[in-house]
């Protein structure tokens, strides 16, 4: 008994000490890591080229078209084991010229500042006018019922709530309105509707983003009015509730057309079948630069590639960077990629993902990831939690990844989402204000480098 | 035996039962806490007539005295307990005309972006015309010697080391050649020193900052030059290493002056001689704005009483909010603070300090705070962990608090900083570029939030 005894302690002082010998390398590569990408600032002028030289770049649009030329190109200058090109159909919504909304009421007139949101009809070329119903949110639209709102357009004022911590939290309360407001108003028979920029702050930019129609729904024009205006139209309908607004928008959707997902990859030495990919969406609303939506994370992905070919790491599993199109819209991009996702590729007969990360909220300073994995899985990345503590990594949480890597679920492959500070996010999100002045360098290193310490804790460990 | 086991078994669930009950109602408290200073914008508001009404503030000058006034008036407008003042004379350095420093090299010349440091005294309306040393650290300069440094300006060139991922680890690498640089260059001769601005940006701002002469060695002009200008002179100085620099600044010492740190209290209910205290300094450097160094850091202090007038939360110690002057130069105010803090105040025979909390390390998001306490009060306050951490503020460590707190250590009052997210401040920090634009909204009403469930905690429990 009492040689087992000794032997189970040496055992364990062993195990302990290997533990933290494994620790202290691991601790000095992510140290590595963060001294390359905190003294590199290649992601910064590469950021600054695809925000300011090719600038806005909705799926379908020359411009995205420009982006994805460009990203391939970036990635074959990387000195990649492979770069490729991901075929799929995207939708072709433009949106015309500048949208026009103004208030009549008695003599005077006032332009509001209005964009049209993504995916809607226009108005026709000589715009409509109508009287208008506010409501703060649907009760209150099928309170008043298809005799109050039939003809009219119907005006969504629902403030995004200030109080959550998380702005996160916050959009959640505010852009079911966007997404589904016109199909709301149509069923009651409005012939427009104009939502609140879905916001906290006040001002006087229309945020933009994606609406669906529903196909038992007559489609009506639906646009996006900046909260400063949102609050000056309330006021102004309490003074005159019978004013009317002219609105003009001629956006269209025209035949869907081809894009691309860009790709581009370090072969893993060990086991190349076996990837690890994180990426962002290439395309971006077009009224701003799409600096940190989705800019950021794309740039911030393939960076990491850079980063080990700076360093000299050579993964066991194949890393994988990831640009997919489409994520504002449909998600085409996203399906695409899972559907290739088992394919062979290169001799190998089938490639599998054996974790998949998506940096989607903007190039803020990182807090950790959310991760959407097995309890067991969770379990093992919240263990390597002393090893991201000192670089702010603070929250490893069970939670959601992202729409683009999303799909992968299917496959049962662990996903994260890198998880940043969310305060400004929502200040330029969809709007002419998301450029690329808004994204600070060090926040956009430590995305990087945040990422890459995940993917080689990833590569080293498994999960 | 089973009889005491069955009653500490009870007596376990019951104080369970009510620390989970505490902690509920805590978690409720600090909810109200953060919902209250995520709606109201007054902080902001203030802030904003501070920063770009009175402007920068330096100690002595006529702009630091009316924010000292407004500062008072704006206290005695929030229905607090007690308002006052506390004089102290403080230094009145003057920066004089717009400085210039042109580099002289064959037939060109180029203007250089730079700033006289705070304390400096000037070239004479004349200015001076001298070679040009670059050196890197000390050691440069001491093997160099009198010889190679006698009759020239010294240029340290120490960039700041953007690998730490805390930017004040990196401060502190660079802000020493500012504060001493002159006196070291002096000591071997040199008749002025040029300084790299002690800042990660690469940008054209210089930035400012005290700087200290020694009684035994000669004083000599100390400016500091833009990141980009110090580049740039570093590769002149490469292809012409006997290009001559013009300097000239007019800044000067004027009489010693009369002036005051602000107070304002809320009077505890239970123990109103023991004084949580929490604050910022009001003066500023003077190029920018002073907003994020420390307007913010003032307003939210003061914003943490109207936090808790609005609330209706009485607490049962006196919380004072603390506009400490003259923190940039000579910490006038803090030593003014510290000699009556014991002094008996309003019919008290002595007050204490149980707690005091410095906010000056920008507006940003705060992460939490670092302790300057006993093991003990750090454990407790530790133990708060799980009330502060759904607002980000997984952060509480043992570490300094600030200098206008700091002299209350003589006392054993423990001690807090809050901690910030550090990216961005020494992008701004004593430059021009420390304006209200930079500060977000939404991270100055969390650092409100943040010092206000602190001061809740320690005045509900203790220290």
């Amino acid at each position: 008994m009492k040689n087992f005894i000794i032997t189970a302690v040496i055992f364990l002082m062993c195990s302990s000490l290997s533990s933290v010998s494994a620790q202290n390398s691991d601790s000095i590569a992510i140290r590595r890591i963060y001294n390359d990408a905190l003294s590199d600032s290649t992601s910064y002028s590469i950021l600054r080229y695809l925000t300011t030289k090719i600038g806005g770049r909705l799926a379908g649009s020359p411009q995205s078209l420009k982006a994805i030329q460009w990203a391939e190109q970036l990635m074959r200058g990387m000195k990649l084991d492979t770069v490729f090109l991901q075929e799929c159909k995207v939708r072709h919504w433009v949106r015309g010229e500048k949208e026009v909304a103004r208030v009549i009421s008695g003599k005077t007139s006032l332009n509001l500042h209005v964009c049209a949101l993504g995916g809607s009809i226009g108005t026709g070329k000589n715009g409509i006018t109508a009287g208008v119903i506010e409501i703060r949110d649907y009760d209150e639209l099928k309170k008043l019922g298809k005799d109050k709102v039939a003809g009219k357009i119907v005006f969504i004022n629902h403030p995004a709530d200030p109080t959550f911590y998380n702005t996160f939290g916050s959009y959640g309360g505010t852009a079911g309105y966007r997404v589904r407001g016109a199909v709301q108003a149509a069923y009651y028979g409005a012939i427009a509707m104009i939502d609140r920029s879905a916001t906290p702050v006040h001002d006087n930019n229309p945020h933009t983003g994606i609406q669906h129609y529903a196909d038992t729904v007559k489609k009506i024009p639906a646009l996006s009015i900046s909260t400063n205006d949102a609050d000056k139209l309330s006021l102004l309908l309490r003074s005159d509730p019978e004013l009317h607004i002219f609105v003009r928008t001629t956006c269209e959707e025209l035949p869907e057309t081809v894009s691309y997902n860009v790709i581009g990859e370090i072969r893993g030495a060990i086991h190349p079948e076996e990837i690890i990919a994180f990426g962002g969406h290439i395309d971006s609303w077009e009224l701003g630069q799409g600096a940190h939506d989705d800019g950021a994370g794309l740039i911030e992905s393939i960076d990491i590639l850079r980063l080990y070919r700076s360093l000299g790491i050579k993964p066991a599993h194949t890393i994988r960077a990831v640009a997919f199109i489409d994520e504002e819209m449909e998600q085409r991009g996203a399906k695409a990629y899972v559907a290739a996702s088992l394919l062979p590729q290169d001799g190998m007969n089938k490639v599998v993902h054996i974790a998949a990360i998506e940096a989607d909220r903007g190039g803020f300073t990182p807090w950790g990831f959310s991760i959407d994995a097995s309890n067991e899985q969770l379990k093992k990345v919240q263990g390597w939690k002393n090893l991201l503590l000192p670089y702010g990594l603070y929250s490893l949480e069970k939670g959601g990844s992202g729409v683009d890597v999303g799909p992968l679920k299917s496959q049962k492959v662990p996903l994260f989402g890198l998880v940043v500070d969310p305060q400004r996010y929502f200040d330029y999100h969809h709007s002419a204000t998301d450029t690329f002045d808004k994204v600070n360098i060090r926040e956009l290193q430590l995305g990087t480098a945040a990422m890459a310490a995940l993917v080689y804790l990833i590569d080293t460990y498994g999960l």
